[in-house]
């Protein structure tokens, strides 16, 4: 199996790093580095440390489309994104007193750029595994996710949107792989508050049973279920310092999806997702391999 | 005669809008655009709107030095710089409520690449003038511009250093062509006040007999004096609306050099730099020919 990861609106992140930053003020950076980001490329970087066949696919454009190429080659990320006209997005991360963020909207993607990249996913096969997740760049349809879904489906192959509120909820009819909803996000789906181990399950059972194949239910510090058609399990919380919550989630889905890939072990797919997300929130960036091993001595999982 | 313009730390400039920034919150621009920046790009562009002869000289490197390069291809703006290892800064500019400026110090450039800029200064004829302004990159020697000088003044070639201070006051033993203080910065340099006609001509006489071949003092909205060996001039201020002060300074330096360099007439060039540097202030970029030639019918020249 192969995973592909889509990125649609990916960024050049710009960290810029001073002391403090005065509005209304020239400031002078001490430190600015450029970084290739986007969720999909986040659960691509993790695919490649697991040694998992992976693809990044997406639209780039312009100068800062090839920065962001010669970045994921860098890293020796595998990926065959689409060139678009319009410019990759600048997002600038300013790390100072306070971490403030500038986003951008993104390119405007045209039709036919949007058609040449749906025809790549008609290449796929049974055996192919396609993870989408980010934001949709400027122009595109808003359902542009379903109708990638419609495609995926079409050619037998399993997908995995990352998403929450409501595309969640539309998308489980289309059977995804898996869907990974916070305890939070969960309630909020069903608008309801959940307190105890069984209402959290019984929710996790809902969209299992309205078309998730699986349904892992994170908790940040309480650990995570995993629900599937047959069975619950539970992964204890791993202790250690949270220094970076960002891409612990693309991390999860990347260790889920890559060991699935690898293994259709649902179990040891859950058990390396809890590993890399918890080894991506314990650390600056995301996790490199020896981290993710070092966590995934670590996880427990118990059938409850 | 030729103008070489020298920017040694240009930059991509991100401009970036939105209606407010907030500190410490992830903040979504409306416009983001990217365009090229640099004291002397700004004189290049300026210069290549009046039709004169002309170069940018200086160092990019990476794709965001590549992208500088693509803009000043697409301004039709003649360039030759020298290529080094690191990136071409970015720098951001915030315009919201406030404008905020987030400025990189710029790449380091090894000593190969430095040799290799300074080989083009040795191709200079006694036809040429170069033009030097903006601050130097990291790592550079702070005497870097005193080495370009000599070897301009090797070649018999003709200097404008656009700086302030200090660094104005040395340079004027090499015999510029021209120095541009405004009447603060006189003020400054002989560490006085400057309130009369008769002060602040008798000051600038005395960077004359220091060595500038002529002596531009700008007063903003209170017109200009050149002085030269000979005698000295004044323009009165044009009356309009100053919308943008950046750029206006460089603006009067092309203005000048391209005049001068095509008809070795000061008056001339004179009343074309306060067309140039008016026009420029006038207007939201770089002035453009119509705006340069609308303002310099009604600049007016008397010797004082």
């Amino acid at each position: 199996m192969k995973v592909y990861t889509i990125t649609v609106n990916p960024s050049l992140d710009y960290v810029v790093s001073l002391d403090l930053l005065h509005l209304g003020e020239v400031n002078r950076a001490q430190e600015a580095k450029l970084f290739a980001g986007g969720k999909g490329i986040n659960v691509s970087q993790v695919l490649t440390q697991l040694d998992v066949d992976n693809c990044a696919l997406g639209f780039i454009g312009g100068s800062t489309g090839q920065e962001l190429l010669q970045q994921l080659n860098q890293k020796k990320i595998k990926s065959d994104f689409t060139t678009i006209i319009e410019k990759t997005r600048i997002n600038v991360k300013v790390k100072a007193n306070q971490e403030t963020e500038l986003n951008a909207s993104g390119p405007k993607i045209s039709m036919q750029e949007q058609h040449t990249f749906k025809t790549k996913l008609t290449q796929l096969t049974p055996d192919d595994i396609v993870v989408m997740s980010g934001s949709l760049a400027k122009g595109l349809p808003d359902d542009f996710y379903f109708q990638l879904i419609d495609l995926v489906n079409e050619q037998g192959s399993q997908f995995v949107l990352d998403t929450s509120g409501q595309s969640l909820l539309d998308c489980l009819a289309k059977k995804p792989l898996m869907v990974k909803p916070n305890h939070h996000e969960l309630a909020d789906i069903f608008n309801t508050t959940l307190t105890t181990q069984a209402e959290i399950i019984a929710h996790g059972q809902k969209l299992q049973k309205m078309g998730a194949q699986n349904v892992i239910v994170s908790m940040a510090g309480e650990g995570a279920y995993l629900i599937t058609e047959d069975a619950v399990y539970y992964a204890k919380p791993l202790a250690g310092e949270v220094i970076n919550s960002v891409g612990a989630g693309d991390s999860m889905v990347a260790g889920f999806v890559g060991t699935y890939s690898q293994t259709q072990d649902t179990v040891a797919a859950f058990k390396m997702g809890v590993a890399c997300g918890s080894a991506t929130a314990f650390t600056e960036d995301i996790a490199t391999e020896p981290q993710i091993n070092q966590q995934l001595k670590r996880v427990e999982i118990i059938e409850i």
